[in-house]
């Protein structure tokens, strides 16, 4: 028996499907065994059911977030990525996560501290805290600060402080859309210690080669090292979602750990990450090495054109 | 404006959407611009369409099988993860594959003297002649010979014959059953030259874990070497699907290319598969290495119990 007391535009015959704005002409269903809360926030549209497989579900303006089935993959990723290529990381500063996934990853992480993390929709950690018991379960953590803000204007007035920033944000239309743009790398850059990571959100190469295209070419004006990397996740559009990783420090590496847990840790404390997945997250299908290839030449052109 | 002028029980709104038999609670959805063709065969249901962003799709007992925006990176990996790992493959067989796009990625290889492709359902190779000319073009190579019929009957008088044998089966349900069975297997290898490798569409981590491991076990009863690799793939469920690949020669490592092309090659010929996307293709994620472990053992407990 399907319960659907509250009525949402997505959710039609017991399935709640994604409204694919940024990626048209395909659409991710689920099916439904119980809505479990809906409202609009201050900034969007919070949806979380209980779906027959995935477990419990998050959506944001109609796009999945996360599935206790399988988000392990992007939080690990997202989070061990940057914190396994530092060599001491002791001061995190996470930009959205409100569902607190990324926080129960670092604090994994011994060197660490404490960790920031600045979230614009309280809304989200509330109801993370309620019923996604296994995400916001980073939010218990002695060494966790939390800010409710803009992660942009937490930013400005910060400088050499976190020794990894991750932006854990949903895709550039919404809230998130400032999180995309050149001036947010700034300070990012301006708020990381020496030999500091950044990580950001870094969509999807089957969908959106020229956003990563585009955010590579301002993060190399700023940063030294730059890389994309990506995780497969069944719920994401496609299948699957990308990481941009940014240091201050040329002689990085990123691409391969510089810290690993034992086989036994890696068995006990991850379902996705382990060593050898962060050196093949890195390693590109031929159709993204040629496409950002040729997006750049295309950038190059225009940028002479211009003169 | 959307023409429908055939009637399909998947086919709602302007939208064809998957029937999850074999991974319920999920369901892709990709928008219909004009349906070509749909009809029931002999063995299933054939239903073509061209899509709003996908370019044409065969989809089969209401499973999608390829689109023309993402066949080539399981073509592409199905065929060059056991050609490029043979030192000289000049006999090849493919079993099902009746889109063709596996004998256009095969016939690239030089060393490659006959390809025999056994096909169960006429009806998708003249359908994908007239509807997917990009896969079907693998027809057209004059090392390439068709024999319609059962795969399971034509392998049971072959011997020592082929170099490499690809099974390119929709799932394991429906005409393409028997090839996920142990009896297949011992047929292909009867028919493997010393030095052979067979590779067969080997189901998703993130679903059919089980299937995996019991194939696997199977596998290893006969072959001695068995590895499991996988791609990602947007419009197979869950945006991956893996491989199953065995060798009658013990000293052989699959997971790394014996042979390779230049970079300027790989650039030309290819559009997913280079040789680094080989390497990694086999490194799993924890949970697939956690769980194929803990399947082993159920599996050596349940046979010690029978004893």
């Amino acid at each position: 028996m399907i319960s659907e007391p509250f009525s949402h535009p997505q959710i039609q015959d017991g399935w709640f499907r994604e409204k694919p704005l940024l990626w048209p002409g395909q659409a991710l269903g689920l099916k439904i065994k119980e809505v479990l809360h809906h409202e609009v926030s201050k900034y969007q549209d919070v949806l979380i059911f209980e779906s027959t497989d995935y477990g419990t579900v998050l959506a944001l303006d109609g796009v999945i977030q996360c599935t206790e089935r399988d988000e392990f993959s992007y939080q690990e990723m997202i989070t061990h990525l940057p914190m396994m290529s530092h060599p001491n990381p002791k001061n995190v500063l996470v930009i959205g996560g409100g569902d607190g996934g990324v926080l129960r990853e670092i604090v994994k992480h011994e060197s660490v501290e404490e960790v920031t993390l600045c979230e614009i929709d309280e809304t989200v950690i509330n109801l993370s805290k309620k019923y996604l018991p296994k995400m916001s379960v980073g939010f218990n953590h002695p060494k966790v600060k939390v800010n409710i803000g803009d992660g942009f204007e937490y930013l400005k007035d910060k400088s050499s402080q976190f020794d990894v920033i991750i932006t854990d944000s949903s895709d550039p239309v919404g809230p998130a859309e400032p999180l995309f743009q050149v001036k947010f790398f700034e300070l990012m850059k301006k708020a990381l210690r020496p030999g500091g990571i950044i990580t950001t959100q870094g969509e999807c190469q089957w969908l959106h080669l020229h956003i990563i295209a585009e955010v590579q070419a301002y993060c190399r004006s700023l940063f030294p090292i730059v890389e994309y990397a990506y995780t497969t996740i069944p719920t994401y559009p496609s299948g699957q979602i990308g990481f941009i990783l940014c240091s201050n420090n040329p002689s990085y590496n990123l691409k391969k750990p510089l810290r690993k847990w034992t086989e036994e840790e890696e068995t006990k404390l991850l379902k996705y990450y382990n060593s050898k997945i962060h050196e093949t997250a890195f390693i590109l299908p031929q159709f993204t090495i040629n496409g950002l290839k040729e997006l750049e030449r295309e950038a190059e052109e225009k940028a002479k054109s211009k003169k």
